[in-house]
């Protein structure tokens, strides 16, 4: 760990915990984040408010130390997806389970990752925001181990870019790379290796940029199946051939080749292990982030540890934990938790356990049929038991919608003893 | 304004703006937000990052006085729903604007306003958390002056408070309504008079319970339009008409009654003339909070005074700033704003104007088609003009998923200079 890491860590431990944060106890109000955690409160008991989000400790240990070993075996530099859980908590741990940087979205990510002392980011996106390119020239000239690398997908791309870190005075360049659109129809990215070319051209004709490999999602690959992504990867591939035959890398230690969401890594993992010889090392950058919660919706259908079981399993980590409010009818019941509380975007969140006088229960006929900000709607079958007071606990969608509702989240091992409270930053 | 409130409020002028607030000016970063909004920074010149949601200083005046204006007009106490911003700072000015107090959700919500000194509270839901119960009886003991009502519809949930009550030693009693039910598949509340009245008979078995009157919520009247809303309004008056009958509010200085959203208003203030004479005041409270930024969407089109124009006229207040990251095809382009930065739960946001080299004209031609999560889709027509590096200005729809995405809102004028800067505790 950097001493700028350590530093801030300990600030974020140093915290005083209070009405900022929901669904922790009101009684710990005052008391250092640092101070809760070493009290080792237990979740069901240790005055705890509903809603309240809660990690596994052992499930997130689990999921960290799996992507840890797929990455290796596969011979994949691991930069896992920030945006995820923008927590820099786990960031630390991610590079600390061997990743090589922290991949974000937006200029306010990589603030936040600057503010706990990651030194390699990879910008999975566009910027030509003038604001934040000057920040970063600055943040890059302030520190020579900082290390940023972000998308260029078009020529006026480039000359804003350019313009932007001119004025600003930038001395080091910043390093890009091209990305390659996962399709016609799909997200961003150069569509064509024509158009590819061009933008490598542009970048080529300035002094604040430096070309140092191409990238992309297959996640947005049109009617994705294994054939298609495959197929889009091999563009990705041949694309950083081409331009390194054309002499576009000269001068460089490595040529970064970058994909892999959290859908499709092993068809990353198997295309990637196929990239020819190159005039220079590849640099093999998976981006993978939803691993770190995974999740009961969405990742744990789409997971491609489903295609390749012999490799390990994710689990998912969160557990949304409610309390019945109202119970008007046989059908139907309300809990205290809503948008606000629980990602809605994919699916809705699914009830998992009752538990009622301490012991805990499958929560066996009842379902969520609706979302209000503060209240969800659950069907209940005859079968349900459940009555005013009951706490449910829930297992959610899309992680990236799960982490962005709560600012500190208790990190409870099997038993439910809170051993870590987990800062976001969104 | 109470010396607690003022001296947090202070607290939060003094917090340092850093990586925790997207959209403010990287090189605000150490300044106090005090010292930021004395510069009156200009939105599109002042180093502001994008996306950036701005409220608009103007508008939110002109609402904060429509409802102002509204509820005198119709002799309403006014409690605007708080859950919608979150944000102590406009509590405190609605309450200058003539408020009672603030409507709440869930506890947490309490806790906030409590933080910066909100003397009454109407907590539109039931309660039945223990660790919030023991919280609030020490609250309620510690400050002669907080008064919180909350809602109750079932037998079994006054047990519970009155369990969690009786633990806690509390020593004043918690003030409840009875929640009538909008109708039969709506959400809380009990579904049928003598539910009610089990509810209030439960109510005065207890020592730590005072019933002070009914409430409701007539935006979840099945299948609304003015008769059905304001059929069950009828029957929530009559519900508290009946209860003074039967000597359920001897003792009390008022009865409290009380529904009204932000789309029926107009039913509420009608219906609520027409209260017979009871034994008591009644305390005719309204709760509507949408109205502090209104939308460019489900509100816009909900809105009670589309149907009562002569009245006047809220204005949408929220305008989210965004960029244009990439443009791959003449059909689509790319912003740097997603299922983080706008909401997107009833419709996907406005493109309303294009800004370029300091000159904004309508966003003709664009149009929102998806979301991700650090992205917005852009679908283009022919006429639209639009490069990367423009600037898209976006209306949007819901302003509690609006405001639950930023912790730090500038407010602007309608030249652009940020003359303030609003926190939220989500």
């Amino acid at each position: 760990m950097t001493a700028d890491t350590a530093q801030s860590l300990a600030r974020l431990a140093a915290e005083r915990v209070d009405h900022r944060f929901k669904g922790l106890p009101p009684d710990a109000d005052g008391l250092t984040v640092a101070e809760l955690a070493g009290q080792r409160r237990n979740l069901f008991t240790g005055g705890f408010a509903t809603p309240v989000l809660a990690l596994s400790a052992e499930r997130l240990e689990h999921n960290l130390k799996l992507m840890e070993t797929y990455a290796a075996r596969h011979g994949l530099t691991f930069a896992p997806h920030g945006k995820t859980s923008m927590a820099p908590q786990l960031f630390q741990r991610q590079i600390e389970h061997g990743a090589w940087g922290i991949t974000l979205a937006v200029p306010h990510q990589v603030r936040v990752a600057r503010a706990f002392g990651i030194r390699r980011v990879f910008l999975a996106n566009e910027l030509v925001d003038a604001a934040a390119l000057r920040w970063i020239a600055a943040e890059l000239d302030a520190d020579p181990d900082f290390e940023l690398i972000c998308y260029v997908d078009s020529v006026r791309g480039v000359e804003l870019m350019d313009a932007a870190l001119r004025d600003a005075g930038a001395s080091r360049p910043v390093d890009v790379v091209v990305e390659l659109a996962a399709g016609e129809g799909a997200r961003t990215g150069a569509r064509t290796e024509a158009e590819c070319a061009a933008v490598a051209d542009a970048v080529a004709g300035t002094r604040t940029l430096r070309l140092v490999g191409v990238a992309g999602y297959e996640g947005e690959v049109p009617k994705a199946d294994s054939e298609r992504v495959t197929a889009w990867l091999r563009r990705l591939v041949a694309l950083a051939a081409g331009f390194d035959e054309a002499g576009r890398f000269a001068g460089l230690d490595t040529i970064v080749v970058s994909a892999g969401g959290s859908a499709w890594f092993d068809a990353v993992a198997e295309v990637f292990a196929e990239i020819p010889e190159l005039s220079l090392p590849a640099l093999k950058l998976l981006r993978s982030g939803a691993y770190v919660s995974h999740d009961d919706g969405h990742y744990r259908k789409l997971t491609p540890f489903n295609r390749v079981p012999e490799e390990g399993a994710l689990e998912p980590a969160f557990r949304l934990w409610t309390q019945v409010v109202s119970r008007p009818s046989a059908e139907q019941a309300f809990i205290n938790a809503g948008k606000r509380d629980a990602a809605y975007d994919l699916d809705l969140p699914f009830a998992q356990v009752i538990r009622r006088d301490g012991a805990e229960r499958p929560a066996t006929g009842v379902t969520v049929t609706a979302m209000s900000d503060q209240h969800a709607w659950l069907a209940t079958t005859p079968e349900a038991d459940l009555e005013v007071g009951d706490w449910v606990g829930f297992g959610l969608s899309h992680p990236c919608t799960s982490f962005d509702k709560w600012q500190l989240i208790p990190v409870a091992e099997a038993d439910g003893t809170v051993v870590d409270y987990v800062r976001t930053f969104f």
